[in-house]
């Protein structure tokens, strides 16, 4: 059998707690029999529901946790309260120390991020964090960050986002040298914020090994899978992440009312449902449910706090790929061999 | 019959030039018969189509005009060639002598930009401009601003921007208090930039008569229609406007190709075909096609440079109606009632 991945779960975390994430837990250990858990949380309120998974129960140590973070926790709070002893500090922790090799949570967000800076540290050359997340598209998916772990990215800060997210691509889309774009406006001239201008020119100019960088993208080039990897910083990437969901459910609630409105067009969807059927797939955003952070001493997940044990199995299996692809290692490797450029180019960040 | 309404239209500017220019004058003619034109263009080229359309050539006059900005011209070169005798110069200068009550180009949107501020300036207590367009939605359409004219923007200019949305929401929607949000992303305490923290405590403590704030918004509310006006800087704004349309369009393809796969799902298509209509129309581009620059000493409208006559002729609508609701007067209102509180609030910006 394969070596084993080991993987904490913050069991209390999300917006339905273990009953979600045992039930993923159950689902990825049948595609991944290799993974090993290591369950924090309250053991009493585990153990009735993991006495039902009995192949997870056999796969697993539970360590009790007498704090859970809730999820509407301030971060500064969740801090404060769950410190060095609630479920989602010692999950993450595990990654610290060695016991785990990536974490998965879908607690609440924001203290996720505070826990996990504060835990785990950035990686060596790493000012600050980025969130990565997946965006399907029509050539397949694309990796976008930053989600929404930052507000605002200088110039050098981008480039560390293109790196951490080029290095993801490679390791979760096997290809060798991904394409990256940095997200901007179409306006020739004022074309976007000054620090997404000097990113551009350093990475053109650094004409790095690790990937081909492809200029600016715009918002519609998501949708369209033009580069592998788009940049940005958080908070357009969350606008931008959000607002994609906002147009789906939008189109989703269009089509349902066209289609309900006469027996002809009920008709026709009943006889057209595989279309509908495929529709849903490609933009189940349970199939993309899991953000990593990049940048730490560790490979931290965040699961979406309202996923069933499907999404949730998601976020497992991309926490399994990381973890075997030492992405964290792999980030380390290319952002000291870009040191170097950097240097040279220091002069003209802002 | 009705006031004359006088309208200017740079007939080069465009994809397509005067054809489509012609024919959206034509159709937003038939709906709006008070309608005076003053074309601005090179005469030889416009004369041909004009007289297809007798209506039109009967309610217009043309200037003749040598110089015509491309589609890729620089924001900078355009000036330098255009400024004084381009026709998209001249239509926009038609709004300041009072010869025209809006102007409507679906020139290059970067010298359209530049020549109406250039030539118009910013109205009293206004620092930036910003373009507004229409976002279709769950419950109609809401007006978003800023979608690019700027990049970023302070508190104050924030403040301005949803005091002259609301003011457009008033005159286009025909509500008397309209609503407005702030855009901001869902993670507590990171929560936004700064400025946009700072000015929604502006806008709460204002309490002002003229909107009712309704605190801060995120990405999947622009699609749901949470507000009647959406209030965030140019960056962002552009950024989910054109994610958008890439969702829209990226969606659309899923589904083509879905319907396409099987004879059933062909004819559910057939059978269901009202509801891809009625789809089709609720998100048609051509539908909300028109962005005011609001802010300055003039009603300037940029429409699609790819659109057709039928989207043309809705900026054409949005001009005749702001025009004829005097939109830049009750700016020029609104900011001066604001301008009192704004003095007491001056210590708080940023």
């Amino acid at each position: 059998m394969a070596e084993p991945v080991r993987i904490s779960l913050d069991v209390m975390g999300g917006d339905n707690g273990a009953e979600v994430v045992l039930e993923g837990a159950h689902i990825s250990l049948k595609r991944h029999p290799n993974i090993e858990y290591l369950l924090y949380g309250i053991e009493s309120e585990i153990m009735p529901i993991l006495e039902r998974y009995p192949e997870v129960q056999a796969a697993s140590t539970v360590i009790d946790c007498e704090i859970s973070i809730t999820m509407d926790e301030k971060p500064s709070q969740a801090l404060r309260k769950g410190r060095g002893k609630s479920s989602m500090w010692k999950a993450i922790e595990a990654t610290k120390t060695g016991e785990a090799d990536a974490c998965i949570s879908a607690g609440n967000t924001g203290a996720l991020m505070a826990m996990a800076l504060f835990c785990l540290r950035t990686q060596p050359g790493i000012d600050r964090p980025a969130m990565a997340g997946f965006w399907p598209t029509l050539r397949g998916e694309s990796i976008v960050l930053d989600l929404g772990a930052n507000i605002g990215a200088e110039s050098y800060q981008l480039i560390d986002f293109a790196i951490m997210g080029a290095a993801m691509a490679r390791a979760v889309f096997n290809v060798e040298k991904p394409t990256v774009g940095l997200l901007n406006i179409g306006v020739e001239e004022v074309k976007g914020q000054e620090s997404v201008k000097i990113a551009g020119q350093m990475l053109n100019e650094a004409n790095l090994d690790q990937l081909e960088y492809k200029g600016f993208v715009e918002g519609t080039d998501l949708g369209k899978g033009t580069v592998d990897v788009v940049v940005t910083e958080g908070y357009s990437g969350n606008i931008a992440l959000k607002t994609a969901e906002g147009t789906a459910r939008q189109i989703a609630e269009y089509l349902r009312q066209g289609l309900s409105r006469t027996w002809l067009t009920k008709l026709g969807y009943i006889l057209a449902k595989g279309a509908f059927v495929r529709l849903r797939e490609k933009m189940d955003p349970r199939k993309v449910n899991g953000a990593v952070m990049l940048g730490l001493n560790g490979a931290v997940i965040k699961s979406h706090g309202g996923t069933d044990g499907i999404g949730y199995a998601s976020a497992i299996d991309l926490g399994y790929d990381i973890a075997k692809k030492e992405l964290m290692k792999k980030i380390s490797h290319d952002i000291e061999e870009f040191e170097q450029t950097r240097i040279a180019f220091e002069g003209d960040t802002n």
